[in-house]
């Protein structure tokens, strides 16, 4: 592929979210994750983000900062009828413009409130107070219109708040736009997902690999994410030529999966139940699981997936020891010999379940959540996970997790479903 | 309670997250809404947050920025010994001094490699530059130090971005510091959780009383969050005398809470898991869930709440109808006639798995999670919830819910909760 025309390779932004109630304890802006992701696609870095609330001096002097450094200046907010919605004015200020009502605005939000029946409330005019320069940017799912605005070289892009009008406004009119300032310029990414392994030791592996192609050209960055039970490494890659960007990235993700080995559950943004899905799927396979200290959450984690109940038939949470022996059929010397949280149960509870619901895999976890009932000999953390089939397969493990209640039952979920995935996949898959 | 010495009664907060991590799309600074519930106790407004990465000039400005304008600047992050942390060279900018290397700092930081059998990489000195006029706060979970820097008549404060240690040095060495400048401010809050309510529906009978609130003395403020199947509202008053404040808000709860009935689940904080549990616990119950298309969520989140095992004896996740014939005793004559989502199955599902597990109440879960499924009669969104018990008391409702699959999925399992809630509390309970 050949570039044509002028190229800008280094565009930057800025992401404002305008709203008070994003400055309490209980609300966070996530706009700007979505926006990031739509910016860095077209090669564009973000640079700052901020939230400001309803103070004009305030937002006035973080529009000022953000025009004064990034090429575009995305805001979220602030858009709506009432005195608190501060964008349009402070747009005004900092564009140094007047603003002037849009007659075909007004229009357009008076159709929206005739097609339910309801008069224009006169407030909402407001919303039809355009900046003199600025294009207005139609809001199906809304009465508030967004604004493009240019300001000298750079440009302010003026968004509603709520994700479901932002979303679509983003993709229907921004994006094409700022298309056009970056020319060909595109960021490409990849992510490798890894479970079972921690940061350190797929730093360790991964390093000498990506600090290679780091200096390749095209230049590929690596990030590494890492949260309870997984691992993510994100690689992106900057330029012109699309194929070759793919090309190279696919290539290091390559080298990357294969020096990391069975860890690796995903190169294709597949999340870990998908991934069990699938293999699940391509066996015709059905699983079962027998729940102690999870509670039910494998089984929800599972049936997370659209068209499960073609691979997941369902299962038993006993969280009551008479639930082990009435409903899967664990013999009660066993749980008097080795308690509850012990291999011997674990693999009974797995081998039950399935016989009792007649699937080919069979899953049993059992462990202490904590924050009571640890032992010495059995702490808090301490969870035994068993996978029985398919066929004459059985693995079981006894894993010690870190972290409160809640995290030893995610990181439990999680351990099961990787056990499950490795059951399931032949040991030379290969994701490379 | 009388105030004695100076009250400043309008200090003002901003947050700066430092960190590039923070500004790709995968990343989300949290620390703010910690520190923003910490200088909102304090009485301190939080009048905007930022993030900002690796770029000497943006963090530069964007401390300079804030210092003009609040009166204590909280950042996170960029402490680190690599070339990477900028907030100390950044601080030293604003502040228009030099740093020196402090020897007890080194000292402690060498000391704590040593207690792991390590030296010290030299990189860690620029750990011990200390801006001068600053106070070095010891940080015991972590090399790097934090630092109170006042600025004219503003403080600067420097915390590291990791939570597990930012939170303890807030509350050890920056509250109280804090606490002196605000002299006894306070600010007090309640909270009112409710479900089974929407968010108009809610406003339109609590908007007369908190508006009579909001003249009172002392004033009281009052913001509703909606989240799916959920609505809060928050009730804030802020003066010197903390039991004065206590009473207004313990008055103005009471109050909304009777208006609101039975919809009203808390006032103190409790998840509405919490509250079932108290509820199941206090009756003596236990209770058990037959789950479809939940796949096991309600009893996962019945089982989050440490000792849930008292009342929660286990479930079966019927995703298959052959689990819910097998397993439930639900009569294949009731599935073929009515269909899965249906209340008869759902009825026959909660009293199949009471029956099974010998619970005291039993609840059911069938529907249609999406994406597809839906016919005309039940199109996706339509799911059916029964709770048998306790004794001979039954409900079952037949809801429409909306969204994708996640949301149809959480939302069930919230009326669920709900339902059972009500089953479990006499009709003439009051939470006022």
């Amino acid at each position: 592929v050949v570039v044509a025309g002028p190229v800008n390779t280094s565009l930057t932004a800025e992401i404002l979210a305008i709203g008070s109630e994003m400055l309490t304890p209980f609300r966070i802006d996530t706009n700007s994750l979505f926006l990031t992701s739509r910016l860095n696609d077209l090669g564009i870095e973000v640079i700052a983000k901020s939230v400001v609330g309803d103070r004009p001096e305030a937002l006035v002097a973080a529009l000022r900062l953000a025009v004064s450094r990034a090429d575009i200046v995305v805001t979220s907010g602030g858009l709506g009828p009432t005195d608190d919605d501060l964008t349009r004015d402070a747009i005004v200020a900092v564009a140094g413009v007047t603003s002037v009502e849009d007659p075909e605005v007004v229009d357009a939000i008076a159709r929206r409130f005739a097609s339910r029946n309801m008069p224009m409330p006169d407030i909402n005019r407001r919303q039809a107070m355009v900046p003199v320069g600025a294009t207005v940017l139609d809001n199906p799912r809304g009465t508030a219109p967004g604004l493009w605005m240019p300001v000298g070289t750079r440009v302010l892009v003026a968004l509603p708040g709520p994700p479901r009008e932002l979303k679509p406004m983003w993709d229907d009119h921004i994006a094409p736009r700022v298309a056009e300032r970056t020319g060909r310029q595109r960021l490409r990414r990849r992510t490798l997902k890894i479970a079972g392994r921690g940061e350190s030791h797929v730093d360790e592996i991964a390093a000498p690999i990506y600090g290679r192609w780091r200096s390749h050209v095209p230049a590929i960055e690596t990030s590494i994410l890492a949260s309870p039970g997984q691992v993510e490494l994100h690689l992106s890659a900057q330029g012109t030529d699309v194929d070759q960007l793919d090309r190279a990235l696919d290539e290091a993700t390559a080298e990357l999966a294969t020096a990391l080995g069975r860890p690796v559950f995903s190169t294709d943004g597949r999340e870990l139940e998908e991934v069990v899905g699938d293999a699940l799927r391509a066996l015709g396979a059905t699983v079962s699981a027998a729940e102690s200290c999870t509670g039910g959450m494998l089984l929800g984690r599972l049936t997370n997936v659209p068209g499960s109940s073609a691979w997941v038939t369902g299962g038993i949470v006993a969280y009551d020891n008479l639930v082990k022996v009435d409903q899967l059929g664990v013999d009660a010397q066993l749980l008097k010999e080795h308690g509850a949280v012990s291999e011997p149960v674990a693999s009974a509870m797995a081998a039950g379940v399935r016989a009792r619901l007649a699937t080919s895999v069979g899953v049993g976890i059992t462990g202490v959540a904590g924050p009571t009932g640890g032992t010495e000999a059995k702490p808090v953390g301490t969870v035994v996970i068993a996978v029985d089939g398919p066929g004459a397969a059985h693995l079981v493990r006894t894993v010690r997790l870190p972290g409160d209640r809640a995290m030893v039952r995610q990181m439990s979920v999680q351990t099961a479903m990787d056990m499950l995935r490795r059951a399931c996949t032949p040991p030379d898959y290969n994701l490379g």
